[in-house]
């Protein structure tokens, strides 16, 4: 499934794309006057294979959750209980990504592919929740979970393997299976998100094998830990990729090494909606390490990419930066959970209504200069 | 009309804004993980003097539109009909600032403040038109015009002043009168837009005065004009600021030496809003100019604006500096019009939407760190 996924990812439709830009040269603008929104529609043009893209209806955010191993090294002052508790706080409605989704019109499908204690208010035992099927349709009012848990939570990584490589791929595949059921069941635009104690340490590591840069650079503050957290976090990410030694060109291998189950499970998300060509709307630090993994897959998947925004992790700029992509929002979030994909989703629609909606100067009487 | 508006504004309620300080710390996320938008949030609380503070409903933009007899110095490619014409293009709904407004529910109302040349599909006599009286309803289906026009376009300032102190003071409270009605009609929120061929010439010349700017650091290339056109524009700047010199301490005398309609008329929107304590979401650089005026007339008039965007305009960023603003959206656009306020629209909403909507860790049985 994987396999055939990536085969299924492809470049960007050149002839959409000229006709993306020739069409932004008739509209009632001065050329080139909506900066980089130009840019963006053109690419959504190429992503579609048509002009003008289709308006990305339906926009689905799927948070990936998981728990992480390494959380025993004291990366993160919070408790890992906090990961399973703010699943129930989505399920509920109370959290930002949910005040964001329900302003921005989109459903929220929370995917546990690896938490490690129970979900509050949820079946003790996952056997007995609604299996993760095919959903009918994307309720807007009711977040839903879909149980996919791999293991209950990655090893530690300075001890052993997050992740076996089975494991990792069983992730990687449950993120392409949530991708193709939000594709089939109407969603237009993917949104990334993500929940997990201690998951910017793993997005650190994959940040740092997939561009090759320092640990100490790659390794941010995350929820916001004081300086000797912070020191400890960096020294974790080195010893971890001294230990492992993980190969970038064997992505799959780097996420069974130092990876989070929910990390696997975004790459496969992003490579599930690249294959469909469905764009996929980028939040932050742990998006963009997913994000590089998709490359490093299929390089053609960043076609799909969109980044929602520059989260302040460092490593997120380092991971757009590496994919070639500028992000549309720039405020400091360092939430994650979707949230700065969220407050992103309607440039995105912006972007591409310009080209469905604008008056050319000759429809509208205008003179040109 | 004006002097009441000034006497009313004052300064933000610093209890609501500890309130607003208070509760982020308590909601299901990491302290200060929303970066720009939690002090957003605050300024906002502060402005309504409640914790949380209403949510935006019913947002508006108001596009005011003027001429300027400067066009004849070749400040600008485009001829100045396009002003009328682009207007006939808001009113038909094929613009982008339509497009826009469609998509964030806001309703749009262009405002003749100074047109030198017929509206099309506008009837030829303006005393014909639907007097610009107080909105019974904001009508998110059709765009309203509105006629205050107070000249038809301003004079030449490279030979005399653009207005009298009286017709500065005409446009000023035109602007008033706009916001007084939106607010009247149910508007929680006030978007500034503009449309006038040769508009950013004054822009530049009111934030040099402003500002302190050289003529070459203020002026930038509006719809993107050529080099022998740009030498030439900031020549007009440089020019009239040495024949005026007008003093930044009165900014009536200001605008009417170096202004247009549209930057007066703005100046008393933004004026208006922040006496009745309305957030005011400004555009680009024709805002940012109008903002640095309004601030002249009364300190306090800062509290109630939000930047929207960066304009690509090196004005823009020179007068949110002074401004102590920092944008929202920064991608380059430099189109007028609304649009890039529109789209930060929903950064505003979404960041009092969070003091609204988002659960307690008390409440949420979330444990905290």
């Amino acid at each position: 499934m994987l396999e055939s996924t990536i085969a299924a990812i492809a470049p960007l439709h050149e002839a959409a794309m000229s006709d993306a830009r020739e069409l932004h040269g008739r509209l009632t603008k001065p050329a080139g006057s909506l900066g980089a929104l130009e840019e963006l529609s053109v690419r959504l043009a190429g992503l579609a294979g048509s002009c003008p893209p289709p308006l990305p209806g339906a926009p689905a955010v799927a948070v990936f959750a998981g728990d992480h191993g390494v959380h025993a090294q004291g990366v993160s002052p919070w408790p890992q209980e906090v990961t399973a508790q703010m699943i129930g706080n989505f399920l509920a409605g109370g959290a930002v990504v949910n005040a964001f989704a329900r302003q921005a019109g989109a459903a929220v499908t929370v995917v546990d592919v690896g938490v490690a204690t129970p979900i509050p208010g949820s079946p003790a035992d996952p056997q007995d929740a609604p299996a993760g099927g095919a959903a009918e349709r994307l309720d807007l009012a009711v977040p839903r979970l879909v149980s996919a848990s791999v293991r209950q939570g990655t090893r530690d990584f300075t001890v052993t393997a997050a992740l076996t490589r089975d494991e990792a791929r069983a992730a990687v595949e449950a993120g392409i299976r949530v991708a193709e059921e939000l594709i089939g069941a109407g969603a237009g635009i993917l949104l990334t998100g993500d929940m997990g104690i201690g998951n910017t340490t793993p997005a650190a590591a994959l940040i740092a094998v997939f561009t090759g840069a320092d640990a100490a650079d790659a390794t941010g503050r995350g929820t916001g830990v004081d300086d000797p957290t912070y020191r400890r976090k960096v020294e974790v990410v080195r010893s971890a990729l001294e230990r492992h030694r993980p190969d970038p060109a064997d992505p799959l291998g780097v996420l069974a090494a130092v990876g989070g189950l929910e990390h696997a499970a975004l790459t496969g998300l992003i490579l599930g909606a690249a294959a469909r060509r469905v764009p996929v709307l980028l939040d932050g630090v742990i998006a963009g390490s997913a994000a590089l993994a998709a490359a490093a897959f299929a390089p053609d998947a960043v076609g799909a990419m969109v980044a929602g925004h520059r989260s302040a992790e460092p490593g997120a700029t380092l991971a757009l930066r590496r994919l070639g992509l500028e992000p549309l929002i720039d405020l400091g979030l360092r939430l994650g959970e979707g949230t700065g994909a969220l407050l992103a989703l309607p440039v995105v629609t912006g972007a591409i209504r310009v080209l469905h909606e604008v008056a050319t100067f000759d429809s509208a009487g205008v003179a040109e200069k």
